[in-house]
């Protein structure tokens, strides 16, 4: 299946999470026409990943009730994974009548935050993902976890580290082919950040891990630089910065993909995305939702992009 | 002299420049008494350093055309700096005629750059340089050196490191106590922005060099992180991210001091910064200028910051 090409240290794989993680927390209702010429766009970036949508119920995330309509209608490319977001064998049924191929469940490594979340404690929510992830890797489904809360939870305050890599351990055990390490409200600075992902990779495989930051501290950046020098090589992120936790107070947007495209690429990372298109992309969707671009690439014409500028 | 304090690595000592590179570029002209009262708030927040005001030709930058009325006026604050940008012996004049203790003078490693914004190239602007700061030092005064487009000119394109370090070393051999290094269009990554300060390092030792990013293209703070792996415990930045270079295209402002507080103490840092009274300055500011923050630890209430957060 599609895993990072772990033969070459200086490819990062993006994981795109602009239309679903992004949109899921808008409050006017987008056209799903709207939402699939997103996810087309970003296809079209070279995003490898792009997650679509999400099949949790209507009643708690209404912007993505029309999962069922706009996943079979992406134009799909090939080599490429579109995972959507499954909660439970419920909204599994959905997403497999609606032609998925890819699902991510997710948890929390906080109890306090599954609770207002999802209504359980992460115990109870690892019961319920089990049969999921059972089914879809039966039915040869790709799947991705996410852990939420990994570096503090809004409601509990600090999440001690041994719960984080104790979720992360338990859902790769269930099967998971990839972990996504969420600092949900955007919290954690470089050296907690680090400590976390080389505790996780104790137990997991660093090829198998993500990173996913949100920038409500400003801190996204340069935590995700401090996670590749520890050899992360997936990363998440959301075209325009685009996005927040519904129920999490002061989680900003996700990472914006072209300010994370532009820090790759100086790195000497080789990512496959096209930054011109990203940021066309980002200004287009934010047009879309009558806003000014949050990041900073998407402010910064593409033709007075350093280093094409020349004298004025 | 108030030196960083080298015998504690976990010491980072901030350069608060918001009054003179925040405020340069502002179009309004700001009364002088804002301007104090900015300077006070900023020492009583307990930066070591705040960059004052500038003696550069009121032609050049009128907004800062009462330096001789707001340095005297200022409270100062027993073992504080509050350098003022000299751009020539006749600013020296006035600014010692306004009770100075500390200059900064400033050139690029860039001809280009020195062209459009001082009319010179770098070799003319480092003969302009050596008297001003052989005059300030038979003076006591304490003298800092500005390299402006370290990683890049928005005239030239690429700067040369050989041209960096060049700079460097020159203004350090003419008696500059510390020298910062800014990416005046913030287009720098982190690994160009360590290689950059551990070229300088070779000259110059460590703890003179400080390091000076725009947050143009998101990176300052992945750059920070970077620059501080490398040794460099002098960090330039400005309250409220206030800012911008009036003759670079696409020049936003510094790196917001709070969100640069955020992340030192993060990482085990001691700033010796009051955080809820840089962000309270950072909203207050804000307010005089009639704008929101840029930052985003001024966009997060005090008392709703991580981790005090409790159980809403």
């Amino acid at each position: 299946m599609n895993t990072p090409d772990t033969s070459n240290a200086n490819h990062v794989r993006i994981v795109e999470v602009g239309p679903r993680d992004g949109l899921q927390n808008e409050k006017t209702i987008i056209p799903a026409a709207t939402k699939i010429a997103l996810i087309d766009r970003l296809s079209a970036c070279g995003f490898p990943v792009v997650e679509a949508t999400s099949f949790v119920s209507p009643k708690w995330v209404p912007q993505l009730a029309d999962a069922d309509d706009v996943l079979p209608a992406i134009a799909r490319k090939d080599g490429m994974l579109y995972p959507v977001l499954v909660p439970n064998e419920k909204g599994l049924d959905r997403a497999l009548a609606a032609g998925v191929r890819e699902i991510a469940v997710f948890t929390a490594a906080s109890d306090a935050f599954n609770q207002r979340n999802i209504n359980c404690d992460i115990a109870e929510s690892l019961r319920r993902i089990a049969p999921v992830i059972e089914r879809a890797k039966a039915d040869g489904l790709w799947v991705r976890g996410y852990v939420s809360t990994v570096l503090g939870c809004p409601y509990q305050g600090e999440v001690p580290l041994s719960d984080v890599t104790r979720v992360t351990r338990e859902l790769y055990a269930l099967g998971c082919d990839e972990i996504s390490l969420g600092d949900t409200i955007g919290v954690g600075t470089p050296r907690k950040a680090r400590a976390m992902l080389e505790a996780c990779a104790d137990d997991v495989p660093m090829a198998k891990l993500a990173v996913h930051f949100h920038d409500t501290y400003g801190q996204a950046l340069a935590n995700i630089a401090a996670c590749l020098d520890a050899g992360v090589r997936i990363v998440d992120s959301a075209v325009g910065g685009l996005g927040g936790c519904p129920y999490a107070q002061g989680a900003s947007g996700n990472v914006a993909s072209e300010d994370l495209v532009y820090m790759l690429h100086g790195l000497g990372m080789q990512t496959g995305v096209d930054l011109d298109a990203v940021c066309d992309t980002a200004r287009w969707i934010n047009g879309e939702l009558r806003r000014a671009p949050v990041s900073r690439l998407a402010q910064i014409p593409n033709e007075r992009r350093f280093p094409k500028t020349s004298a004025a």
